[in-house]
């Protein structure tokens, strides 16, 4: 089985199993519990807590939420934050669902949502982006990087250009994508909130995180307990944030040096498909990670592809696991300047540190067999 | 080590800790992928949902929804389903907090939220409650088995007499603590919705249900990829479901035989307490679930005996652990009448099917031990 489907889903690292396997056995207490046992939790959810800020560069009272999913951090942080009738949110409709879907209940609210203009590249039209930041603005969403494109923001740069327009703006960035595997810092206080997700970087579903930068006010989404600082009540499941803590340690520390063996494999994914199938067409080529490759394939519908393919056990996508639903036109598609007639023809293959070489070129090598199987049969019925 | 806090979180089951293993490792897919691994996924996560919505004996097109808490099942109900201002709620003080606190963010939006009176062994104030019942109560909650009395609801029988006065009202059911331990059936169709819980009888911390009766129109708490039939988007954790339902399956098929044998070390502790301990008081006699034993013990504050039972590796709790964060009077015990300066004397046990008779013993012996000691100590230091 050859697996290139890691941006929707990564299988679970050793070390994390490990601290899974062992913590669901041990850990049954409740953390909240006043006991010994439960108070024994708690600490070690503290820790974590501890371990993930230094990973994100967090300043001292920076907070982080543990939530159950990126998308229960986005909508938290969307949700909760102060935003009345009038005021306005810029997000690009290029970003993940978790982040779009929720602009649907602010509209219902009367709050403006602008969108972010992008590049025909995937990255932001920097000028015509800028002049949206009226004082009206008090939200704009960053991704740091993209699901579908791979681009990646340099969420400083663009924070302090943005801040310097409007001082006053919250600036939530969606890093599911890009943490534990493109490197970044919040050390300079810009970024006011981001969450991270764990099943991305090989620790368990279940889990996430919401970084919250200090002096963010915001109201919870889930009322009960008060558990993370009353902000995500719910009994915490502790043996899935350990696991999670142990996958982005793991992450955290060979992310050079995977990011430098990824980017190999990106190259010679890029290299071996255009040699193999000159028809093959990469919209995104600036600041990509090396991790996500979206390619166009024209001739053969997308989801023939993906069948033909995965009867030969290897499986790829064309967008995100999460706008697979999604009906008729791909907004996504649209929002990167996708013309409509190629939308059907989009690819996406995503790497993990563990795929080799050998991986890349057998997966060149059978979507090419495929691709021209299926061209010679079409082309056999057209006679 | 005795662990007598099972109503806060119990240990994981053998057979759902080998079904979460397995399936960590193996199901590492995205359950929204389309290729078959994701695909896979979802055909099982779709089962799971068939197998609860059999035991919840649900009908033709009722749902169920997995939460990744029993506190976002209640929140997501109790925020989705529309009430508008000058609606009223009825809610009793003595549930969950994550029943009770959703209540504030009611209030701000002008609901009205009326409290269900309840009589001092905990059971409802029958004529009182169903007068409540006026056009303008749109939502009434319940709770199946009250975690700190332990009284057991009929909810079927109470669903009729509310319907009886109120047609339209919508009755959510907080089945959190009573699932997979204490029968109930919603096949008869009354009610309208009920949370149940995975980590309470075994499944892992991490996962939850929200059933819907056929009809139900609600909005969701989380926006995004559309998972959950549109209701609670996030990527399904699905070795998470796929345990919870082997936790709930085991459960289920033992259910009789548990609660034969829970009755008995209920009856036992009681019988036990009262001989080694005069002053113990049990508030809650009528109609309770022997999975939890609430009982008074007038001397010493509650939680100088947790932690001199803590010493002697024995964890018990004084309430719910969600309500352990809870600073001054707790509104449970006030809503229960239990007079305000016996609060601290409030003490809560809690079984299991895997508590034995020599463990209730020893927990009484040593809790009378621990009594004794602490009463000369207190009766030596005022002299």
């Amino acid at each position: 089985m050859l697996y290139l489907d890691y941006a929707a889903s990564a299988p679970i690292r050793p070390g994390a199993l490990e601290v899974l396997t062992t913590s669901i056995k041990e850990d049954f207490a409740n953390p909240s519990s006043v006991h010994k046992l439960g108070k024994g939790l708690h600490k070690r959810i503290e820790d974590c807590r501890v371990t993930f800020l230094e990973f994100l560069g967090a300043g001292k009272n920076d907070r982080l939420i543990f939530t159950a999913s990126a998308t229960e951090a986005n909508n938290t942080l969307i949700e909760g934050i102060h935003l009345k009738t009038g005021d306005a949110v810029v997000v690009s409709f290029a970003d993940h669902p978790s982040v779009t879907a929720p602009m649907e209940r602010l509209r219902k609210r009367d709050i403006q949502v602008i969108e972010l203009p992008l590049k025909k590249d995937g990255t932001p039209e920097e000028e015509a982006f800028l002049k949206l930041l009226n004082p009206s603005v008090k939200l704009v969403i960053l991704t740091h990087v993209n699901n579908q494109s791979g681009v990646i923001l340099d969420i400083g740069r663009w924070g302090r250009e943005i801040k310097k327009i409007n001082p006053g703006v919250h600036i939530h960035v969606d890093a599911a994508q890009g943490f534990g595997k493109i490197p970044f810092s919040l050390k300079d206080g810009i970024i006011d909130s981001l969450c991270i997700s764990s099943h991305k970087i090989g620790g368990p579903k279940g889990a996430a995180g919401l970084y919250l930068h200090a002096g963010v006010k915001m109201l919870p989404l889930l009322y009960g307990g008060g558990q993370e600082d009353g902000l995500r009540s719910s009994t915490q499941a502790a043996p899935l944030i350990f696991s999670f803590c142990e996958a982005a340690r793991e992450a955290m520390e060979t992310m050079e040096s995977s990011l430098e063996h990824v980017f190999k494999i990106n190259q010679r994914a890029r290299q071996c498909l255009k040699e193999k199938l000159e028809v093959v067409d990469f919209p995104f080529t600036q600041h990509t990670s090396p991790y996500i490759l979206t390619f166009l394939l024209p001739g053969i519908s997308s989801d023939i592809i993906l069948r033909h393919l995965e009867q030969r056990d290897i499986f790829i996508s064309s967008t995100s696991a999460c706008s697979s639903r999604v009906k008729g036109a791909n907004p996504v598609f649209t929002a990167l300047h996708l013309p409509p007639k190629m939308h059907k023809f989009v690819l996406r293959v995503s790497f993990s540190h563990e795929t080799t070489e050998a991986d890349v070129l057998t997966f060149c090598d059978t979507l090419a067999i495929v691709y021209d199987e299926l061209r010679m049969y079409i082309k056999y019925k057209a006679r």
